[in-house]
């Protein structure tokens, strides 16, 4: 049943460095902590932010976290981007008794990939996720009421802006990595074509140079389906039209082999002909019950537009591909997963080799993953991924005081 | 941007019967004519039939077409399977103005990969189809409404079953072959497992032995949207539910090669910020549209629950595909498409292995396409598929009496 499964080409391989070998086949590395109790934070923008649209968006703030400590030149800092229904909270416990750590535990913290003994890590919600950051949900000033669909579009650029604003208020002009994983990397590859000279290695993981048109398609299914629910049913049936619109999305980050052999063709015992006989039918109901309790459908509208209008073909080159990477120059790791669909490696090649063929310092880790494009979550896949971020964020590392 | 396509692994290939290279070499064959006009042909069962579940739906009437001459002997008779949204109108035209040909015209008359210079067709619609069977649609004679939800659940095994008492009303006992694609693969499958000493060859295009999580997942999406139109639109909504429904099950049909070079990322002129913004979105419901018009949500319900249940090893084996298996006679031979991602080769593959260990006659040729699972429906492929086909169906067919 891994009939998707498909060895990275050849000439991906060909492409991992010496040194990521090295890494690969390193002596246990020293053994991991936990970043412990974290507190939430908040930046507040009276002013605003002037979005890519030509609209002024006012007053923003944005939720954020950090991790480790800031070196006392800035010189050791990684920015964190999260995916699209991620958050700020990336790791550790809010308090105690959370049942979760945040959303990236796995990799962050001290001796994991991103070290907290090291670096000092900062992850921001991003404009329209209800997570704290301003969003549909926010207040319309000329209103007093949300702003739900009077939001204005935003692009994945608003984004990184909101990053930069955030940063800058923590007195940071230079970032020594960004990472992130698709949607998240978006913006980590955005910054290194938007703000070249502020970023000095960019890891993106699981995102191309532009949304491709399956990607549009599917998101397109899942916003007419909130937009159908909302019609004819109102806020109930845009909340169903989530739940429908998360199935789809959570299908299209996983395999036909992680369906496999969660569920096969299981049958549940509290069948209902049409809406449950089998397993992975009340499964993503149930996931999709669990996503309706912290997203919104307003907020999922504006954050999938952004994603189908990611471009950066079209927004620095004119167009043209090539013309947008020649800004590049940061070292940058590209990483993908075999089976992943939504975001298939093709895609990170394409910028890869453009990349290249223009003397970028760039390279392309395809990992052997079954399980699809959420690969970077699953923690099965962490004795692969570690290795791959942590080599690439800690060579060449030694201009960076790390405290 | 080909990144999903994938060569056939080795032991596939290796499956290909030498007579097939052969054919694949042959000399440019005889030249194709065409079926030219046919006509809707109907079969009245005043009792109707007794289905899987149990129950007797009655009456039932099937709507069919037939293709070529019944040899006197009847040896000569091939029973080709629609898929989901298909009918029985698969050749030539009804009248001389229809703008398209029957849905598989390309393979279909003289010296084509189906020759009715030699070969008897015929198609049945399945049950819960609207295009003339028996279905949602059609009046319960127990209200004097149309059925709609109040009709039964079926399965691949009813369609089945209404093929053989149409057959039989001709007086058609055995097949010389059964042939179909995606949930007329199902049925070809279906037959050669379900009465095996009436078929001497069945061809099984781009179907497994069973439906995968990922196709109960996806038609779960498409019937709960239709569900959720239906609560809360009535028919309207249905409708719309069905429209995206369709939009997906479209997506599932095509590759990403497909859909980047139908579209890229190329935009709309008629753009509005929510539903249209890119060729891809206005494609969709361009499609969704013409479907609308020609099918329907109840229909649509039924039909996927039939696919969703199609399981052979559980119907034929007590959950053992091998013990299912083992009823076959006829000689098999399975098709797939490297990029089909509904009924990926693995699923074929599977299947194919079981019947050779038990030393039955079947192989498996995966042809190389990245047009996805409806590559047996786009014209570009035929040159790969006619001779697959057309090996097949004329291999030692001496005994075949064609006229």
């Amino acid at each position: 049943m891994t009939g998707e499964r498909v060895a990275p080409p050849r000439d991906l391989q060909a492409t991992m460095e010496p040194t990521l070998d090295a890494a690969l086949r390193a002596d246990a590395p020293a053994s991991e902590g936990e970043v412990g109790l974290v507190a939430p934070q908040r930046a507040v923008f009276p002013n605003g932010l002037a979005l890519t649209n030509g609209q002024r968006l006012a007053p923003v703030e944005a939720a954020y976290e950090t991790y480790g400590a800031l070196a006392p030149d800035k010189s050791n800092v990684i920015l964190l981007c999260h995916a699209l229904s991620g958050g700020a909270h990336a790791a550790g416990r809010h308090h105690p008794d959370e049942r979760k750590p945040g959303w990236w535990d796995l990799y962050i913290g001290p001796n994991k990939a991103l070290d907290t003994n090291r670096f000092f890590i900062i992850c921001v919600n991003v404009l329209a996720s209800p997570y704290g950051t301003t969003s549909p949900l926010s207040i319309d000033p000329a209103t007093g009421e949300p702003y739900h669909l009077n939001f204005p579009p935003i692009r994945v650029a608003d984004w990184v802006e909101l990053e930069r604003m955030v940063l800058e208020s923590l007195g940071i002009e230079r970032l020594y990595a960004v990472v992130g994983g698709s949607t998240g990397g978006m913006r980590a590859f955005e910054w290194a074509v938007r703000y070249p000279e502020r970023v000095r290695k960019a890891l993106v993981i699981a995102a191309p140079a532009r949304s491709s048109p399956m990607v549009i398609a599917l998101n397109h299914i899942q916003r007419q389906t909130i937009l159908m629910g909302l019609e004819h049913g109102g806020l109930d049936g845009a909340n169903r039209g989530l739940m429908l619109a998360r199935m789809l999305a959570h299908i299209s980050y996983l395999s036909e082999h992680a369906l496999w052999s969660k569920f096969g063709r299981d049958t549940t015992p509290e069948t209902e002909f049409w809406s449950v006989l089998f397993q992975v039918e009340s499964y993503l109901e149930y996931k999709a019950t669990t996503f309706l309790q912290r997203f919104d459908p307003f907020c999922y509208l504006y954050i999938t537009r952004a994603m189908d209008a990611f471009d950066l073909g079209y927004t620095y080159g004119g167009g043209d591909l090539r013309r947008a990477m020649e800004r590049v120059q940061a070292t940058m790791r590209f990483v993908s997963f075999t089976s992943d669909w939504l975001f298939p490696p093709s895609g990170q090649q394409e910028a890869v080799e453009v990349l290249q063929s223009l003397g970028k310092r760039a390279d392309h880790v395809v990992i052997d993953s079954p399980w699809g494009h959420d690969s970077f979550l699953v923690e099965r896949v962490k004795p692969q991924l570690k290795p791959v971020l942590k080599e690439f964020l800690e060579r060449d590392a030694d201009g960076v005081a790390g405290v």
